[in-house]
């Protein structure tokens, strides 16, 4: 059906329609489509603020009989490409068709599409389709102004004339301007073509408040960095931030290892060596530093252009890159110095982005559940779905959150560092010649294996060959859980962790290997040899039980009986063979269709907070709604974990198993 | 008259009566008197918040019957002094009759005295009597809380449970948090008498909104650092924030001296060395950093509890210290880079006072007219009288603020270094050895001075013995213009400038020694031998006219022909007799009675807005509304410097030098 024509103000005003937003309007003959559009509200880009410079306020022309809108629109009805969209098409490149608009003006009545690229507000794309759309809103926006040139009978100050600019072109009033800029105003704005400078700057402002930056002319691409400060690994992201597009990375070992393999490592190491907190914080400042400029540089971006920075990270690595004395964190009530977001100079960091940018660190949770579980809430979105969720980011440490749109709870469970490989006799950290697959003959119950670096299995033909640079240099955390579950369902572990290695086991296999009372599996001969021991499979044993009651004590609280959806965060998650972890009873039960790894969900939600303003309120809000459990105070948090230590009879506790493996007797 | 008396809730409430404010009010019996008083808006500090230990809000008790307030107030009417005021008294001391106002209770009627001590807004003494008073008001307010405690039942971070204390305890809400403060935060609410920390903190909130450091326990002292940057010297002064006292002060020559001896020598040496500016601000900077250090230390205080900094400085120093290029001042149209007033981090200084301290730069009115000249008008308040007052900064440019209470207008001038003493054959700085006062004889022409450094004139007994470690060693600005002065008024220089050294005057002296056509003054017959040469006479009517010609220009524009009060600014104006500095026409006719020296008003006006929230917001205001005059551009300028040349016939122009100087015919 038609809509009504809005009415024309005078006989030969033109009509526009812009799709798809479908918002349309009367305008006299002469009105560039980037007025139109603004009147309206059409949400177009524009950088350069009308100039036929930034193209980014394309446009194109929809010709043809619309009877839906009642108009027929022409490509006569707009003006003729003139000299402005000549010369950005003969330099920059117009796609065939498009047209600025703030160059083209009505001529007559138009459908004009406008699209996604050219919208302020483009849709962020998140994981899951469940979720509602986030928008691109940076905090920094990019305006570029013509300043007045000062004379004897103008001898205002830089900063009043490119205020007085900015308010007449972009509405942008009351501004605070960060000092960092006063030292390169005066150069930016003489630079240029002719003697005395072009007086034409591009400005950054932030959430329509301060001058945070400025570059000489024309400048349309501003960075953020996006930083995942994990406990062995630290990770940059550099993202464009009109776009949202990831243009650079890189990740290198957090050097803090060399004080401790894990979080509380470190905490001990700073028990007994006071006044070293500065020592980590300074290892992993550099870290940073390091890493944005690898990224800058192989993406071709100047530092100077990165504006913005998000950080994530545990409360212990998010307190040291902030320069807090982490130690209160490794003693009861584990109090966090701070919990809120924390917004400072990127420059106090140390970290010499633009030297006006910001660093924004996402708000914490509670003692042990950090920024980076913050993150992983804003990329996974839990609270967005109807369905609940269950989010395990695995670590010394598994930070666990449950909940839907209505009800946000987590935890910190004590897994301790068996996931992550270590306290495992021949474990190892995830990395080339790690054994990550692990298969047992139900018959003869030798083992067969894969190990990172390499597509092939251990009986497979030319595997030596393939892993000749590589060797078999341990187990890692997804090995020794494959590791544990395949002897379980083989037969050789019994449901309360014991490795029968008498009987008809030892008839069948050479494998078992006894050590005083007890025995191990041979998992690799060697060289080195690489046994599962039973002191493994306790320790497997001990972790599994913290995390599911961890687990069992949210859906308690919240309570539910069974999680619709199982996400696995981080390095762990994406390694892992979903249907193990439940087998060993790590997680629990689900349709196996609906567990899945969050990848490194983390570092998204930095990427997220980088992009869009709406995302910071949206999780400071949120962590304040998220009821924190302790499960170290909880009474029933012992007895679940007591509960939990067996290895389950899956076919009663995990119906979703079925089918997936032949469970044991 | 009795005024009415407030009605009693309750038969037995008790009626208090607060001066001087007058305020009153019935309370229970039992109401601490601090309570009485906030609730009746009666201005009483408290650091502490009614816990007895700042003895900030000390109030005394009036006894007798106050008829004019219907009351009979006894001792007996306030509760007995306890436990709390007993060892505040002990450890602390309290004056004789003084109470505790959070510990003495209501018991009856009572008048109380608060004394201005007690007073946070305290009264701040300005200079001029005629001025509206200002109080003592600054950014920084500190408040001490005790925090609850963190338990496996309170896991809550340590800043949430700081602001929840400021919040119940201060009414503070919605506070932001300086990055510094989360480093030392823990530490300091964990330090104290019993392990783990008593939880007493003490903060500083600035501006009611940002928590910007924070102290173990009670702390009732910080410290404000006001700084005047002259391109010759550097001063600093110490003032503590509550009182306003000044408890140490340093001074240095500022180190820039080393690339120009005035400003346009320093321009020219950045013109001449490109990207030389950070030299001279890290010269500087390092400067006041000393300066910083040095009265600290005398003063017994702790750089970090110095919370915040001012700074006035002419338009050159302001942008060196902030670290900006001031090239563009050495060129027309001489536009600064800001005129607004500038807040930052005074670590982004590399001044290490307190890490959260803030440093705030008063704002500037045009090219070379500064936020010294901001800070003259703060604390000379023309703006504050009915009189039209004249302040003159004497320096290479004359900065000249006209105005009174209806209208303020500003120019800066070109006078040249030659008040400096630079330019002038024999010229030197003020500084011992040089000639500061000039007397010559009417009838043998001979001359007699005084220099700095002693109190006897040259021909008194003793001189040269009282100068043997001096010496006399040139001629400094207001010796010069004194030499002038007495030289035309004992016929030796006509109205015109010229050395008259034939006829009448050749015969009465040797003083007069030709050079040329040419002669000059014979001051000192040395060694070393000073002249006043007939080319320094040229350079001081040179400098008098372009003063003179902006002073006559400000009160054309004014519409005024006569000033009511003339103040001179800085060191110039501390050394001048202003009557000769009348009689070479340097200023416009004044009762010599209102021209008088300034002091050092530039630094006064930093130390005023170090102390007072509302002296940033009037000079803020105030610098908008200065009418600035261009004297490049004037054309009636170029007039009237012409027209001042000349020595003027001081009994026509100056009626007010009738009976202070003998005038020649």
């Amino acid at each position: 059906m038609a809509k009504s024509r809005p009415k024309r103000g005078a006989a030969d005003d033109a009509l526009v329609v812009f799709t798809p937003s479908g918002r349309r309007g009367c305008f006299p003959q002469g009105t560039p489509l980037l007025r139109a559009a603004r009147d309206l509200g059409v949400d177009i880009d524009s950088v350069c603020g009308g100039r036929g410079i930034c193209g980014r306020c394309q446009v194109s022309l929809n010709t043809g009989v619309f009877a839906k809108f009642a108009i027929t629109s022409e490509k006569s009805h707009l003006s003729p490409v003139g000299e402005v969209e000549k010369h950005f098409a003969e330099t920059k490149g117009l796609l065939p068709g498009h047209r600025l608009s703030c160059a083209a003006r009505l001529t007559g009545d138009v459908v004009i599409d406008v699209p996604a690229e050219s919208q302020i507000h483009k849709q962020m794309v998140r994981k899951r389709a469940d979720t509602r759309a986030m928008e691109i809103d940076p905090l920094i926006k990019l305006h570029y102004v013509e300043m007045s040139k000062p004379g004897m009978d103008d001898q205002s100050s830089d900063l009043n004339r490119l205020k007085l600019a900015l308010a007449e072109n972009w509405q942008l009033e009351d501004l605070d301007c960060d000092a960092g800029v006063l030292r390169s105003l005066s150069q930016a704005a003489r630079s240029g073509e002719t003697y005395g400078g072009d007086w034409k700057v591009t400005v950054a402002v932030r959430e329509g408040k301060l001058i945070t930056a400025v570059w000489p002319g024309f400048h349309d691409h501003v960075f953020g960095l996006a930083v995942d400060i994990g406990t062995t690994t630290v990770a940059v992201h550099l993202c464009h931030l009109a776009t949202g597009e990831v243009v650079g990375s890189a990740g290198a070992m957090n050097p803090q290892i060399r004080f401790g393999e894990d979080v509380m490592s470190r905490l001990s190491y700073l028990q007994q060596n006071q006044d070293q907190a500065p020592q980590l914080t300074t290892a992993v400042r550099e870290a940073v530093a390091k890493l944005a400029a690898t990224a800058a540089f192989d993406a071709g971006i100047d530092l100077t252009d990165v504006i913005e920075a998000t950080f994530v990270g545990n409360p212990v690595m998010h307190h040291l890159m902030l320069g807090i004395d982490p130690r209160q964190l490794g003693q009861a009530p584990f109090a966090m110095v701070t919990d809120e977001s924390v917004t400072l100079m990127a420059r106090d960091l140390k970290l010499s982005l633009n030297p006006g940018a910001h660093a924004y660190f996402l708000p914490c949770i509670a003692g042990f559940v950090g920024a980076d579980t913050a993150g992983v809430i804003l990329s996974e979105s839990p609270h967005g779905s109807d369905e609940l969720t269950l989010v395990i980011d695995v670590g010394t440490n598994a930070e666990i959150v449950l909940g839907d749109n209505h009800r946000l709870l987590a935890c910190s469970s004590p897994t301790g560092p068996a996931f992550e490989g270590a306290q495992i006799s021949c474990g190892q950290r995830a990395a080339a010649g790690a054994i990550e697959r692990v298969r047992i003959d139900r018959d003869s119950l030798a083992p067969r294996f894969k190990v990172i670096g390499s597509d092939l299995w251990s009986d497979d033909p030319g595997f030596s060959e393939a892993i000749a640079g590589i060797g078999v240099t341990g187990i890692c955390g997804s090995g020794i859980i494959e590791a544990v579950a395949e002897m379980f369902l083989a037969g050789i572990v019994d449901a309360s962790g014991r490795i029968d290695g008498q009987g008809v086991n030892a008839k069948r296999t050479a494998h078992l290997v006894p050590e005083g009372r007890n025995f191990n599996y041979l998992l690799h001969v060697g060289p080195p040899e690489l046994l599962v021991t039973q002191a493994d499979i306790r320790a497997i044993q001990l972790a599994k039980a913290a995390c599911y009651s961890g687990v069992r004590l949210l859906m308690d609280r919240m309570g539910v009986e069974r999680v619709e959806h199982i996400l696995l965060a981080g390095a762990f998650g994406a390694y892992i063979d979903t249907k193990y972890a439940m087998v060993i009873g790590m997680i629990p039960d689900c349709d196996l269709a609906k567990v899945g790894p969050a990848g490194n969900a983390a570092g998204t939600g930095a990427r997220i907070a980088l992009l869009s303003r709406q995302a910071r309120a949206e999780i400071e809000a949120l962590v304040k709604r998220v009821e924190k459990v302790e499960t170290a105070t909880a009474p029933e948090f012992q007895d679940y974990f007591v509960a939990a230590m067996d290895i389950p009879h899956a076919s009663h506790r995990f119906p979703s198993l079925a089918g997936a493996v032949n469970l044991p007797e």
